[in-house]
């Protein structure tokens, strides 16, 4: 059988935000069978994850040089894969057959063909998914790399104690809302900052953070976090980068630790950057500690998932400009 | 017996680079005994170690806060206490006795008024001191508070593996001197860079560096890092901070350490700090720790100790001040 695959491809590389605009629909002819003897699987995609670090593969490869040896740069005109989920229409992998459902690295499109080892991702791997009662969109986020992330994030790098203080910026994005859970699950007092007052809302009331604010209506970050935490800051899941980054050390407590996930603020603009006091740094002896999730971990719990789905392969584009917004 | 005590004090808080000038002499008359009851020992100084940390004391409270916590701040006309070696001329402590060698935050003075738990720094004790055949003045530097922070901030906080490739900055100061070494005798290649050719050279032929540079000579730091660093930075033992420290960042290598031991370059000039690459620091998951010495820590060795060993009490405004040149 032959369908007409469509996907979405970066017109050029991206300087500063992304708008819609940078962005294409193309359409090809894609046969749903494999040829006798290839090892490849074509997956028909039902859940993307649409995630900020992207913007780092699609801006000039010369600054962001680090980005692309782990997940590979990405050029104008091709395919772009990210983490989703989706189900097998037609393999030639022993591993997969057609129906299964799979999670991995698969294509902004509505097919993706999988050829092991082929993708940019290092050590990408499609896996079957278990649905385990689990909504399937789960495992493109709170069971798949979001949840990684957060995970790994505060039990790997911050090693949060009971009682602890965190405070987690973009708090409501697919990382950072799961984080201020799992501390909060595991007895630590967790502020949340976020853009708006719908989202400070959602934190507090749904996700039974201790406070969040919104940092846009804050005139000095510093003193806002040294309001919401009087005893000081231990822990610092760190999304955004620049100021907060900078207002977040100023309030630590000796030996905190600030595990920097994402810095959105500095993606979309190179310039800016974290000027961090050292000194307090040195006296507070402070631990930063940048990373990536690795693909290995596994995770488990029961949790409030905020999603944010849009349908239709057309509709990445303004999802994904519309996370730096 | 009464002496007279020549003691040194800060006339006011400091701004900028420590000039001479900014010091006084002092004297008052002392009675070398105790008055029956009190608990005090009174030392005759014979090393006193002049750090670069000392400066953070003596600045405007408000902009090193952290630093005050820890070390406590120092008042004009306050006495300044640092780490040192002396002699026991008098003791109503059962501990110490006349003649005995010991080592422990003393004044920066002629003689020192020990009283249990009254020192700024915070667990900070007196000590014996057996020589075990050191010169007495190693006991300030090498098996003091220096030797500690270098062994401690290389081995507890960088984790160095044999082959591993090693960057210092500072590296002919007392805490550099004794990494670079360290390292060295670990199986490390170790490069260090220093602010005059003659440094240079004694870290090479000396001390054994693999590399030196001089980086006053050096228009671009990140591509003499580069220069000397072909196949990138494991660890970054950090004395100076600022453009040294995003220099040593973009050259650092997947999972590469970086000890944050001091900030020269900071401590001068409060508006200049590192404005670091923090999308190199989450792709390379590079770790940055800010870390003190602790005071219980033992090392041994045998190592080339370099020492500026200036006399005289009245010398150490000019001995600390040339710290910062």
């Amino acid at each position: 059988m032959e369908v007409t695959n469509r996907y979405v491809v970066i017109k050029h590389i991206i300087d500063g935000a992304p708008q819609e605009s940078d962005f294409e629909l193309r359409t090809e002819p894609l046969t749903l069978s494999i040829e006798p003897g290839k090892d490849e699987v074509i997956v028909k995609n039902l859940f993307l994850s649409i995630d900020p670090y992207q913007l780092n593969r699609m801006t000039s490869q010369s600054c962001f040089q680090q980005a692309t040896n782990i997940a590979g740069a990405l050029n104008p005109g091709e395919e772009i894969d990210g983490y989703g989920v989706g189900r097998v229409v037609a393999s030639g992998n022993p591993e997969f057959k057609e129906g299964d459902l799979v999670s991995g690295f698969l294509s902004w499109a509505e097919y993706s063909i999988i050829k092991e080892g082929t993708s940019k991702f290092k050590g990408a791997k499609l896996n079957k998914v278990e649905t385990m009662g689990f909504p399937l969109s789960y495992h493109a986020g709170f069971l798949g790399f979001s949840g990684i992330t957060a995970f790994a994030g505060l039990f790997e790098v911050c090693k949060p104690q009971k009682g602890e203080t965190v405070f987690v910026s973009a708090a409501s994005g697919s990382v950072g809302s799961l984080v201020g859970q799992y501390a909060k699950l595991f007895g630590c007092y967790v502020v949340g900052c976020a853009g708006s007052q719908k989202k400070v809302d959602l934190l507090k009331e749904k996700l039974g953070f201790d406070e969040a604010f919104n940092y846009k209506e804050e005139i000095d970050l510093k003193s806002a976090l040294k309001r919401y935490f009087p005893s000081g800051i231990d822990i610092y899941f760190d999304n955004v980068g620049a100021e907060m980054l900078e207002a977040a050390i100023e309030n630590m407590n000796p030996f905190g630790r600030v595990a920097v996930c994402g810095v959105i603020s500095e993606y979309t603009n190179e310039g800016k950057r974290a000027a961090l006091n050292m000194v307090d740094v040195i006296y507070k002896r402070i631990t930063i500690q940048g990373f990536l999730a690795a693909l290995e971990h596994l995770q488990s719990g029961k949790f409030h998932v905020l999603e944010d789905i849009s349908r239709g392969v057309e509709s990445i584009p303004s999802a994904f400009a519309g996370l730096s917004r």
